[in-house]
């Protein structure tokens, strides 16, 4: 069949949620049409919550019915080609759809590393698909002895959710000498791990795995760099994900460095009528304008956001030129977050730094009921005196309260206004107004 | 006795203890002394908790042993006299001080109406002492009727947790059409109220007490305006403070409009090595620069820190050149929390706005445990498009949102910039990427 839209929207994700959202909202006369290549689209960040916070893997589904109930189409099929000159896409289903505007929400795909043993059965990656995930959740269930490879987010959060189960030994290799040090500080990874390995996790740090041993067929042991092997039914393979831009290349749009879809401020690609949003489009750093490989869920619906209100003029000016890495984790009750760069980062950029920590409890008096210590640690450029990077460990205060120092770097603030920032506190709520620990941080920076 | 100091500040309450450790920070080498007319200080914002959330009343005690341990004097004593030409400070037990600046932290006494029988046994006000709130806490515990006059925050906190204990009557007595009505519009101030109710609390809305009726010297009755009369063996003033400015009056220093001590941007009075804070120092409205009557424990801080800074050489900028109303309360589970202007606020000062509002689960997916909705209300100013308000009705997290939006008004963000505003997100911790309240509220904004 011959489809034809004002704009059209290829992925399943956030970004293609959001995007539409959006784009219904500034141009309502404007048809949309998502084309979609799975059913049940699924919430990437609540993956590790279907292991056993969440009752059953079904709470974890993305609903695209509000988003039909706003008058967008939704079709499952799978994009093979873009014709540019005939501003058409083409489908495995033998269908094509003319558009005004193209939006590219592909996404990403998990990395497998060329090891010996990585196509055994149990040998798992993590991808944003119903069936697959279902796959493993079984899989993790079946097992006893799980190794994870990769202490970033994903295998940490994978970790905590594991050791709540039965009779679970499990293993997280990270091949750094921290885990989380993509966006923290030792100081913060550790506490990370402590609590980890307080839920009966073994970090096994500062190693590769070198080969997964087989029996039969199936995974058996991981041997790892140091020579030594642990036994392990089931590998998890947490070590990151790589834009896909199949389509975009054969249609011969610009690559980036990282190998994203080459976009503009306003998500436009080199063709101006096709926009590329999310994990598939290439990032520039916010403090060096360097390519950048932040692949969250949120900052591919602030691009969406922006892709939407811009496809037909430019109405949302966007105010922040370049990708921030803002993250928050929870580890068994603890919450780590971060905004923009660590000490460690930063030194790596060449940046020269004042750093300042606060620590403080979350609540006040420190006995009203649910208070946490919660540490807070600023980053600002030693001449400049401008907020740079922030990271946070506490209660689960913490996830907003990175948000407010993502506002303050956004918004290049000084050491200075960080001091005199107004803010509201309240016994059950917040630290006290004399310890508030975002601007104590702030006043020991040196 | 006469004693000779470097700083002298008068006053016993937060914004005495921030001012005193941001003094230290910045001029090490200068003697501090401070001089408190009570022994034990309060945690101001604390003292609702004091009924039935906290242990003991000792658990809200503002400690000044670590401000003693970093080498701040601290004298119990009351301060009578200030001799400006002389640079000392007289005081009842008939020492004096001398001090190169000297800090007013005298702090603010509730209101006494003067109606009939406002000074009749167990008619409380809400003092920041601890005796007299030992005697109030054991009133509370032996009354079964109680009145509390003023629908505001402490009215409203008082209410609550009184009714987590047994066999109490509560009738909040509230003059306008709303309660809290200073810092939401009506839909929030109806959230609170529902919450109320389910906990029991009368709430008598548009009436004013007219007359406390007695019976052998002691409470009995409440006359309100509406002729109607409610049974009381306690009432509990809520309805605000005045700044306590006697100690400036006698030394001829000069008042605002609002009666609070008049004080430049670095909170220095008339008399440039006299700064005053807190409750006692007069405030200007963040939007319209008139003087205002915020009188909270962060404003508070916020000032001391700035004055504490700035005592001897202008070190840290002010750079939010007006007070910024920011609150946030807690009723029954519901946290309510607003920064800058309301709708009805807004309005009252003649400023044409927009508004939006968004509701989502703080929590994603929604089945995640502690899940709670959120409601984001956002106001701009119409021709500029900037922000001027925000209220949040929701979870605790709101407790935390609201500081960033309060951090987006002090920097004078732009609809556009909300819109476009990078945030982290996280299934236990935050509303979800394509859902993120604030930024849908900024969207719907019209």
């Amino acid at each position: 069949m011959k489809y034809s839209t004002d704009v059209l929207i290829i992925g399943g994700g956030p970004a293609t949620a959001a995007c539409a959202v959006t784009a219904k909202r500034y141009y309502p006369s404007k048809q949309i049409i998502i084309v979609k290549d799975k059913k049940p689209g699924i919430i990437p960040c609540g993956i590790p919550y279907m292991i056993s916070t969440l009752d059953k893997p079904d709470d974890n589904i993305l609903p695209f019915d509000p988003i039909e109930e706003k008058g967008v189409k939704v079709m499952i099929d799978r994009a093979t080609d873009i014709k540019r000159d005939d501003k058409s896409v083409q489908t495995e289903n033998g269908d094509s759809y003319s558009y005004e505007k193209l939006i590219l929400a592909t996404g990403s795909s998990p990395i497998r590393p060329p090891i010996r043993g990585i196509d055994l059965e149990n040998v798992y990656t993590v991808e944003k698909d119903y069936d697959h995930l279902t796959g493993l959740m079984d899989a993790i269930k079946r097992s006893e002895n799980i190794v994870i490879l990769g202490g970033g987010f994903i295998g940490v959060e994978f970790a905590d959710e594991i050791s709540h189960l039965e009779n679970k030994n499990i293993y997280l290799v990270e091949m750094l000498p921290d885990i989380l040090s993509n966006s923290f500080d030792t100081k913060f990874s550790e506490l990370a791990e402590t609590k980890l390995k307080e839920r009966g996790v073994h970090i096994l740090k500062g190693k590769k795995m070198e080969e997964i041993m087989e029996k039969d067929g199936r995974v058996q042991k991981v041997k790892l760099s140091d020579g030594t092997a642990v036994d392990a039914e089931l590998v998890i393979l947490c070590i990151g994900t790589h834009p896909n831009t199949g389509l975009a290349d054969k249609a011969g749009l610009d690559h980036g460095i990282e190998k994203g879809i080459w976009v503009d401020e306003y998500l436009r690609t080199a063709e101006r009528d096709i926009f590329a949003i999310g994990d598939c489009a290439s990032k520039r750093d916010f403090f060096t304008r360097r390519e950048t490989a932040v692949m969250l869920a949120s900052t591919a619906t602030a691009e969406a956001r922006i892709a939407g209100a811009n496809l037909y003029q430019l109405q949302v000016i966007r105010e922040n030129k370049g990708t921030l890495a803002m993250y928050s984790t929870y580890v068994s009750g603890l919450v780590l977050a971060s905004a923009g760069l660590t000490a460690k980062t930063a030194k790596e950029q060449d940046f020269l730094i004042v750093s300042g920590q606060a620590e403080a409890v979350d609540r006040h008096p420190g006995s009203i009921p649910g208070a946490s210590k919660t540490l807070v640690q600023l980053i600002f450029s030693q001449q400049a005196g401008i907020l740079i990077g922030g990271q946070v460990a506490g209660g689960e205060t913490a996830g907003e309260i990175i948000n407010t120092i993502g506002v303050l770097i956004q918004k290049n603030v000084s050491i200075n206004e960080v001091e005199s920032f107004q803010i509201a506190t309240h016994p059950r709520l917040t630290a006290s107004p004399t310890k508030y620990n975002l601007i104590l941080a702030a006043m020991q920076a040196d």
